[in-house]
């Protein structure tokens, strides 16, 4: 695969870069970031995947997520990839709206048209962008771990639920944990997938814990002032879930805090700190 | 005066506000940003001032600078005003340029016509928006400091040059120290004070310290690889100055470094701490 750099920038004594490919599973030009810090030569780092969410790009939390700092005190490489497929003859909501199609692929591999040819979001984000990291970056693929952003969130911990034994932490800002039964996740998986409910729950978290899905934890931040708490997060599904199936979870709500990148930034580095505990050795 | 509040987002404990107001200097809405750590009711922190570069508003150092958390730990407020007046009705670069009028106010209050009606962001910055901070947020006017980005260092230089009792501390990002001598500062002070150089005395770093401007001292890092280093930059200008004149400057060259915010919030911390020590007690 040929990739494109597309940005590289000095920050933090690593490099942050912007790559661009064209990818096998959406057939269209794709864009990620990727951080690498400061290493001794021939050294393969541990990786944290970020899943992002409703309307962003890898640029989202690139600019605004605070993570290298962390990344580069820790040792961890830091792979953003965007949230959709995008450009001429993409298929986006009908009626032009944020929470469906265009910034909002919901990391599953859609079945229905006209969406199918295109958002397959979730084998992109588990097999062929960590085969191309992997190709291009000094990565060590037997340390991984993922964490997400709202929708990202929900791709985040549906991953790690579906790979226990790739990922060896699972975290998550503000996540989406049971779309089948928020509107949001109703509308995604509903477009992408269709009407037949059965095919949502390998991507819903809730209901793949359900299902017997395990891991071996999971780290989650809410704030208590964001606005999608109540009708789209609902995080005590996830809380009642795991204590049914005896998953360990650290569930906070971090109180006046909203849905924003000024919340998720003001914990990145905990959660860092929580990977790179469970990628060491 | 009326302050409008555009938006507070809770970050790293404190509250990160975006205002805005009718200025009675650019006569145009103003929008600057805020952050206030948490901190003991009744309590008056002491203000870091942040000048922004060219093209610059409030938001890119709000978005990208990486302060919130030191200033957080080190009980900061932390202002970012825009780089000019805007809006409908001010004059901007007859072609359009990026260095000139809009996004480009150098902070000089303009003498020329068209510009001198709106373009007083030396008044602005000095006069109008302390006051105006003075009054809205919990700062300590005794306790201030003065830091920048490129456009915004020669801001923070020649602002500390000229208030040395008013600011505890200077410091910059690739500042533009000497603009009588370079083609973005020839342009500007030309266009905005006239052919006559004399008046561009007063907002050129080095000249002020040639004419006699005293400080206690600065910090200075700019990127080894800053694509504008030899044109418009010239630390070295800012180098001799200093030594001549007897004013401690700690300047760094950062290796591999460019002129962007990857650079500006790497080592934001540091100049963060370096203000701290300077604006305690």
């Amino acid at each position: 695969m040929t990739l494109e750099t597309v940005s590289q920038n000095r920050s933090h004594e690593g490099v942050q870069s912007v790559c661009r490919h064209v990818s096998r599973e959406t057939r269209t030009a794709m864009t990620f970031s990727v951080f690498v810090p400061a290493h001794e030569a021939g050294a393969r780092l541990p990786v944290v995947w970020y899943l992002s969410g409703l309307t962003c790009t890898h640029a989202n939390v690139t600019e605004k997520g605070e993570f290298r700092r962390a990344c580069a005190e820790l040792g961890l490489v830091f792979v953003a990839p965007d949230t959709s497929p995008r450009g001429e003859g993409v298929p986006g909501d009908p009626a032009g709206a944020y929470d469906f199609g265009l910034g909002a692929g919901f990391y599953v591999d859609a079945t229905q048209p006209p969406f199918a040819d295109n958002y397959r979001m979730w084998s992109y984000v588990t097999d062929e962008l960590p085969e191309l990291i992997a190709g291009h970056f000094p990565v060590d693929a037997g340390r991984q771990s993922i964490l997400g952003h709202s929708m990202g969130g929900h791709g985040a911990l549906t991953v790690a639920l579906r790979f226990p034994g790739r990922y060896r932490a699972a975290s998550a800002f503000s996540p989406i944990v049971a779309p089948s039964q928020v509107p949001w996740g109703i509308k995604a998986l509903g477009g992408y997938l269709g009407e037949a409910r059965s095919a949502w729950r390998r991507h819903d978290a809730v209901a793949l814990i359900e299902d017997g899905a395990r891991f071996s934890g999971f780290l989650v931040d809410y704030g208590g002032a964001d606005q999608f708490l109540t009708e789209q997060l609902r995080p005590e599904l996830l809380q009642h879930a795991c204590t049914q199936a005896g998953i360990p979870l650290s569930l906070r709500c971090q109180a006046g805090y909203d849905h924003s990148y000024y919340f998720v930034s003001t914990f990145m580095e905990d959660h860092l700190r929580w990977h790179a505990a469970r990628l060491a050795g």
